[in-house]
């Protein structure tokens, strides 16, 4: 289906409209970009994208990714123009006001039909990358007739100034991702004025040289766009579309210029922009003949859905698949055996071996994963199970080597989650959590389900030093809403970990994981799955308890022997092991009174036990109670050395628990 | 000064045999990297690099980076082979040993000459950039005769995939520093294997794209690098190095593999090695006449810093400019004035405004500074006082427009500070901290003098929504060892930051900061300098002291608000101004208990007050203290409308504590 030029016209000035009003009515808001990109995007939306805005959840859909989200009018107009139930008029006449779901950026969790939430630059067109990734890797699983879609991508200057385009145009020019299509928005005008204040690359050769197909089109030319677009559809690269556009098109005074960028246009320049446009409608209404058109646009998409859906009716995978989309676990998953397993024969490995350990179960039986690591395979210990790596030759691999990009990595194992179908873990060392912070923030948001396999999670993994020794980090995740951050304690733990994170299909999991060897403590068949709990009591007080030492990761058998010094001084200590706070906090009343009993300060002592800043244990600990850790950088040095010199030996702390109960 | 090939063969084979050595009896490190560029680096260093290691801290010298700091025995190799006091022989044999200023990744704080801290991959590279814009700012201001300068690179191909190195780089070539000069390590190995298993970049189109100069060589064939070092030293723009290399060249059975990247070779290879380099000498024994060359190249440049050291005390300058790369500030700088005059004539502004308005006192006394934001200069007020661009055409400028590159800012800041002589400030929106949160630690880590101005630091910032408002940053920010985390609640709070944070010499600042106007709390001229106490009583109780509100920022006005209600209801209520958690926890024991007295729970109830998580405020409270915070993401609406949904007004927070002293 084309429209004429005649059509095209008013269905792209109702986004230009539309655009205008809304952010004037906020008085904030973005009307720039939409304005700028109203051409081009009318043509992808009207005669290229494959979607059906009556079933937004088609799983064969295009993803249509507005990674310069700040233009989130353009992607409002788009979806109510089109079709779609969510956002209506009323919505969008509240753009940018407390419930509303058109929010300033687009949140995914607010409107069907917003893939990702955007609005941290770059970030976008990274996830894009990884949902371009995870249709391939369906596609080659099952076949055309099932997954065959294209992933679309609006970006802007500063998309493509942040560090994480170059991570992520770099996975995509690797793996030949050729349905991913990027248009950029390139007008030349960033927030501080002309792009030219900070910047003098040549983009397209930039992109040429990481594997790219770049096609350039004169972005207020319906003609030229569609040639564009042709030529990128029919590239087997991926394509950057230099859509050369002016900001704020169709502004008579502001266009070209950083005023329309993110600020209101004002009534005077709205009204003259209506007078160039010829546009009379009223604010927030759209001529019929033009909503006819882009409903007519709207519904050109439910045919090729009819035709997908009859394919999977027939199909004897249509169970797998839907299962696979849903993102619901096999009935039969579950890692109960293996952990029975460990209970039987205990194992002193590394909580990063012991995640290896769980993996190969796991990837074995569930074919949902796909791992990776950002460059540190065999010491993050993701490959697994016998998964092969995923490849521009063989998509269907499941392990992905993402290089050294972690924040690239972070965002496209999003981009894979939100995408559906996959559940995506990749690794690095939890120091460089703070690489791709932003992407693990997003995740939380997102509310997706990605698991964080972050290994050399503090002092513990010694030599390197500083620079990779975690202090702040555990503590600083745990304060990203959202987001579960486990550090279990040994091999059982890790197991039950791994099963917690891959049943959770709204959040992701953190796991930290040690490089150094721990003992398994965790031998008791009596009662499985208590990481679920966030905290349990692993071991009772002998004496009368005194003291509940709270412990977490590589620091749960330093308390066990801790414990077991003070018992011999009869002073009854239980141990507790946080393997997960918020899951801790989630429990009901009851049972965090009975694990951490709310009795007066001086009659029982909590202690804390975790090799990273004290800062935030008071929580656990109360104020009056004692907690171990290290607030200050680490040091080079064999990781005996640095558990001494920082104090984790019982010799340690072992009496500072008595000066305490005596002082 | 050349050397032939057949001393220079032996003169890059020390540096082979004590990387070999140094990493076999530390039992982990990298060999492969100081291996591989050992030839090219013998070249530079004992033909090229302008420094004396007598005197690491000419501040004329030219800089060496590190990069790759996982290859740190090249560095401790080739300062010591040159002939710097530290590291002596024993220390290199305590590679990675506690106490050792060889630590596993090089420390700027432990040795002199090891310009900045690497090993988290591509900042070296983004704090070079830094370094190389610090140097021609200063060639600007005071001449050929003082500075003039190069700054040197060395890179593995893990900077160059990393995100920051676009940032980095884009920066440079649109600078044009073509005093900067990168040798790229290309080996095309990584750890997980060689570099076609995550890349297929021609990383040599890319930089040429972004503006850069590039040139090849051999790198072991020492005429072949002494051409590619001539030319980069000639032209104009910024300069890659592709130094073609054999990783772990020397190892006759694991060179050119991942195998030498990470680990130790063994002793039969090292022996191999050895065999075929025909290098005879002991472990951590150097030949005399080798060391003789090493040391014969180290005092190349004692002449030139010689002539250096005679212009500058002929030169009137000489005490500016020594006081500048002292780090001291002038004597009469001082913000005393400005903050009176706020306090006759109280403004109601946003501490960004505030900031802006403390910034145009201090740019236009203290030359030092050079400002900057990531295209946010509008919104985060960075320029002030009548600072002129930064660009290539010309550097004396004082302001930076750094483009939409976070990461790259707040590493090229650290590279200004490091390189002495300037105060980097630089501005972004909180939430972005997440952005360049490597690089803060990284300053905190090498105690650099940088400012973070991040502005937007709440929900308070309204319509942008939960991506762009914080919730976790600022008590994430205040976990990191060594940084000073402010936030103001007014101007002269502002001002008093600034002050602060000009003054450190040792630890950089980030200045949490509103979009939203505050009024003024500090009206009174009794006591100026509060601030620098981290806390202070800025309200006491006036009925009898039943509760202290702690409050930071935007929230200190509500906290008085509060103590109204609270003294109306005969409640008496002290109001505690928390500008800097850290600086009052270094107060002494009499402070802290005068302003949070140390008395029973439920005789004094304390309550926190910000716009952020509570995760942590228990430090604070007690806890049996109130936290008033947002422990969820925020929301898109108007700051008002968000205030009260989150419940920071004083209908909400009140009956809360009533409730809870009477509870």
């Amino acid at each position: 289906m084309t429209f004429d030029t005649a059509d095209l016209v008013p269905m792209a000035d109702a986004i230009r409209a539309l655009s205008m009003d809304a952010v004037q009515a906020a008085n904030s808001g973005h009307p720039g970009m939409p304005m700028g990109m109203a051409d081009a995007a009318t043509v992808l939306w009207s005669e290229y994208l494959r979607h059906d805005p009556a079933a937004p959840g088609w799983a064969d859909r295009d993803r249509f990714v507005l990674s310069a989200g700040h233009g989130s009018m353009l992607i409002y107009s788009l979806l109510h123009l089109s079709g779609y139930e969510r956002p209506t008029m009323e919505d969008i006449r509240k753009f940018r006001q407390l419930g509303s779901p058109c929010a300033g950026h687009p949140e995914n969790f607010l409107l069907d039909g917003v893939e990702c939430t955007t609005g941290p630059l770059g970030q976008g067109l990274a996830m894009a990358v990884g949902m371009a990734i995870a249709e391939r890797h369906l596609n080659a699983e099952f076949g055309d007739a099932f997954v065959d879609h294209r992933t679309w991508v609006v970006a802007g200057d500063g998309c493509l100034m942040e560090g994480i385009n170059h991570e992520a145009i770099g996975l995509a020019g690797h793996l030949k991702l050729g349905r991913l299509n990027v248009l950029w928005d390139d007008n030349a005008i960033t927030i501080d004025g002309p792009t030219a204040l900070s910047t003098s690359e040549d983009i397209k050769a930039r992109y040429a040289a990481t594997g790219w197909h770049v096609v350039e089109c004169d972005g207020h030319d319906f003609a030229s766009i569609r040639a564009a677009l042709d030529e990128a559809v029919a590239d087997e690269r991926p394509s950057l579309i230099d859509c050369r556009t002016v900001i704020g098109k169709g502004a008579p005074n502001k266009q070209g210029t950083a005023a329309t960028h993110g600020a209101p246009l004002g009534d005077d320049e709205i009204a003259a922009a209506r007078d160039q446009l010829g546009w009379e409608a009223q604010p927030f209404e759209i001529p019929q003949a033009t909503l006819d058109n882009w409903r007519k646009a709207g519904a050109r998409g439910r045919k090729a859905h009819d035709e997908w859906h009859g394919r999977l009716t027939g199909s004897d995978r249509r169970a797998e698949f839907e299962r696979r989309m849903a993102g619901d676990l096999p009935a039969e998953f579950g890692l109960e055996s293996y952990i029975r397993s460990l209970i039987d024969e205990p194992q002193k490995v590394a909580t990063r071996k012991a995640s290896e350990m769980a993996l190969g179960e796991i990837n074995a039986v569930l074919p949902d994963t796909i791992g990776g690591s950002a460059d540190l395979t065999g010491s993050n210990n993701t490959k697994a199970g016998g998964i092969g790596a995923l490849t521009a030759d063989d998509y269907s691999g499941r392990y992905i080597y993402y290089g050294i990009r972690e924040f690239g990595m972070a965002a496209a194992m999003n981009g894979m989650a939100l995408h559906g179908g996959v559940i995506p873990y990749g690794g690095t060392f939890l120091v460089f959590t703070d690489y791709c912070r932003p992407a693990i923030r997003l995740s939380a948001l997102q509310q997706t389900r990605v698991v964080y396999v972050m290994t050399h999670d503090s002092i513990g993994l010694g030599e390197d030093g500083p620079t990779h020794q975690p202090i702040e980090h555990v503590q600083s995740l745990r304060m990203i809403p959202n987001l579960l951050v486990m550090r279990p304690a040994d091999a059982v733990e890790t197991a039950e970990c791994w099963e917690i994170a891959l049943r959770q299909k709204d959040r992701p999991s953190v796991l930290a994981l040690t490089r150094q060897n721990l003992p398994q403590v965790r031998t008791s068949s009596e009662e499985l799955g208590l990481s679920a709990r966030g905290a349990y009591r692993l071991k009772s007080a002998d004496a009368e308890r005194r003291v509940i030492l709270i412990a977490t990761g590589s620091e749960v058998h330093l308390a066990l022997e801790c414990a077991a010094r003070l018992e011999q001084q009869g002073i009854g200590a239980d141990v507790v092991s946080m393997v997960c706070t918020q899951l801790f906090d989630e429990q009901d009343d009851a049972y965090r009174a009975d694990i951490l009993p709310d009795v007066p300060p001086g009659e029982i002592l909590r202690v804390s036990i975790e090799a990273g800043t004290t800062f935030g244990w008071d929580r656990y600990t109360m104020t009056n109670g004692l907690r171990i850790g290290i607030d200050r950088f680490g040091a080079s040095a064999p990781a005996e050395d640095l558990f001494a010199k920082f104090g984790f030996t019982a010799d340690a702390i072992v009496p500072q628990i008595t000066d305490k109960l005596n002082g």
